[in-house]
């Protein structure tokens, strides 16, 4: 029986490391996510940063199935299950709810662009309904800037009346503060709202919010987490700095090469540099320049090591 | 062995009926591919009209294979096997190549949209190497104005370099012409220059394209094809307006819908009005507005019906 609790907290959209051979690499997925439980976070696997939709329905539920197999709990994992098709978003969420995970992370089906909100509900409504288990939870994925499409208000609201008990929470990768704090208004019953990025990690968190499913945790973990469990303390607003500086770094390259080449210098794992196209590797010069800031920078360099705090 | 001789005139991206409960409908997916055939068309399934990427790929590789054990001839296809994953756009590829399909028209991995030419080239060289059968003959699908990423020119040339054999043409849905005229400049050897629409097939055919792959031949084939065959005729030109003046009165619905709106019709079977989500059906008036003006247009109320020619 799943763990129905709605999630709160730092979550991390954990990346997926591929083989040589751009094959999923189930060890060391295992390993890193089990570095990321070490250090308290709840795991959004199959996220835009784990390169989710670069991966098949069926490889997808084997690296998610070798989780749980390795005692990863289930209740940690939020796998994104979303899709350009209705059949393969309902093939990864009844997986996902079967396995016992506490939710899924649902994007909109991001292949058609001008779609209308009768359009969206219908898809997460035939998600929720041919997937038939009462202890399914959807948190909604809306990224924008990626998919080009998303879950308006309007619709939330509509979604939230239908499936109240269902319909649990939202992942805000607008980046857009003001789409998040006209959520807040709103104020929905238990309805999790977590910021895209821990840019608006603070921000969130005085306004109510749950947290945030950002992809840098897969670097700065622990420094992300503290401000999250001390958000209330004097120096928040100065740790918030610290993070959103970082992210900053970071932002400045390709994201997901950039966090892998930092994952791959740290593990001294040159594997870990590989991407799926459309992805590309950083270029060497490049990734000296990313890793040299990174170093200058607070950002632990040792898993579980602390910040200035 | 697939006739791996390269394709010209005029393909159909098919409509792919559903049941009510919104799983394919094998039947009359079939009955539609042949009345297309019987009209002297060859098959674009599982493009964009095709609701190619709301199906799963188990999904479209079982209508694929019904339509061969229903002996369409293999070489009549180029179904759609580009996907936002690698590992999907791999198995679709093989799998139409293995059942004899003359070609595959490939979408770029449509998910993430800041990606560059490296990392394009990467996927569709990836799928070529992976599948690696040399009867394989890929068309590039470029519709920027869904898949918002697409081939660029330095793309296709560095494609055509590295595979001569294999990079047999395009499909250009840009609805550019100048990006269709700047292909034909540069005048690469035997590469097919599909028009994305019948708006542009005169222009395409007089400039030595190959034809057109447009979404109204589901409902207008006999007139797109009349005007592919007698592209030199004295009235090509107003013959060339009727289509577009028909595309037009189409095109200001929702396409998709309208176009399977039309096809049930013709057909007496509302079964055909079934769209997967994230589309959705026609409202009733809108349906009986679109019907009215087709009939009161030149597009033949039955298949293989003249137009006014």
């Amino acid at each position: 029986m799943a763990d129905t609790a709605r999630f709160s907290g730092v979550l991390c959209p954990a990346l997926t490391p591929f083989r040589d051979d751009l094959e999923p690499d189930e060890r060391r997925f295992i390993e890193h996510c089990r570095r990321l439980r070490d250090q308290g976070l709840n795991l959004a696997v199959f996220g835009t940063t784990g390169e989710g939709n670069s991966l098949s329905v069926a490889e997808k539920q084997a690296l998610l199935q070798s989780l749980v197999d390795a005692d990863v709990d289930a209740a940690s994992l939020l796998p994104g299950t979303g899709s350009a098709s209705l059949a393969d978003a309902v093939s990864m969420t009844r997986h996902a709810v079967t396995l016992g995970c506490r939710g899924v992370l649902l994007l909109p089906p991001f292949y058609y662009k001008d779609v209308d909100d009768d359009g969206l509900f219908r898809y997460v409504a035939e998600t929720i309904e041919r997937t038939g288990d009462r202890r399914l939870r959807v948190y909604l994925y809306h990224i924008p800037p990626v998919a080009r499409i998303g879950y308006s208000l309007p619709l939330i609201e509509r979604l939230l009346r239908a499936y109240p008990e269902t319909v649990a929470g939202i992942k805000d990768s607008s980046g857009d503060w003001s789409n998040t704090a006209a959520m807040h208004e709103r104020q929905w019953d238990d309805f999790r709202i977590f910021a895209g990025s821990e840019t608006f990690l603070l921000a969130n968190v005085r306004a109510g919010g749950a947290g945030c499913i950002s992809a840098t945790a897969n670097v700065n973990a622990a420094a992300i987490r503290d401000l999250y469990d001390d958000w209330q303390a004097d120096d928040a607003a100065a740790r918030q700095q610290a993070l959103t500086d970082l992210r900053g770094i970071i932002q400045a390259m390709p994201m997901i090469p950039a966090l892998k080449a930092i994952t791959a210098h740290r593990e001294r794992d040159p594997t870990w540099l590989n991407v799926r196209p459309p992805l590309t590797p950083l270029d060497p010069g490049r990734r000296e320049a990313l890793l040299a800031s990174v170093t200058d920078s607070r950002v632990p360099r040792t898993p579980g090591g602390g910040n200035s705090r």
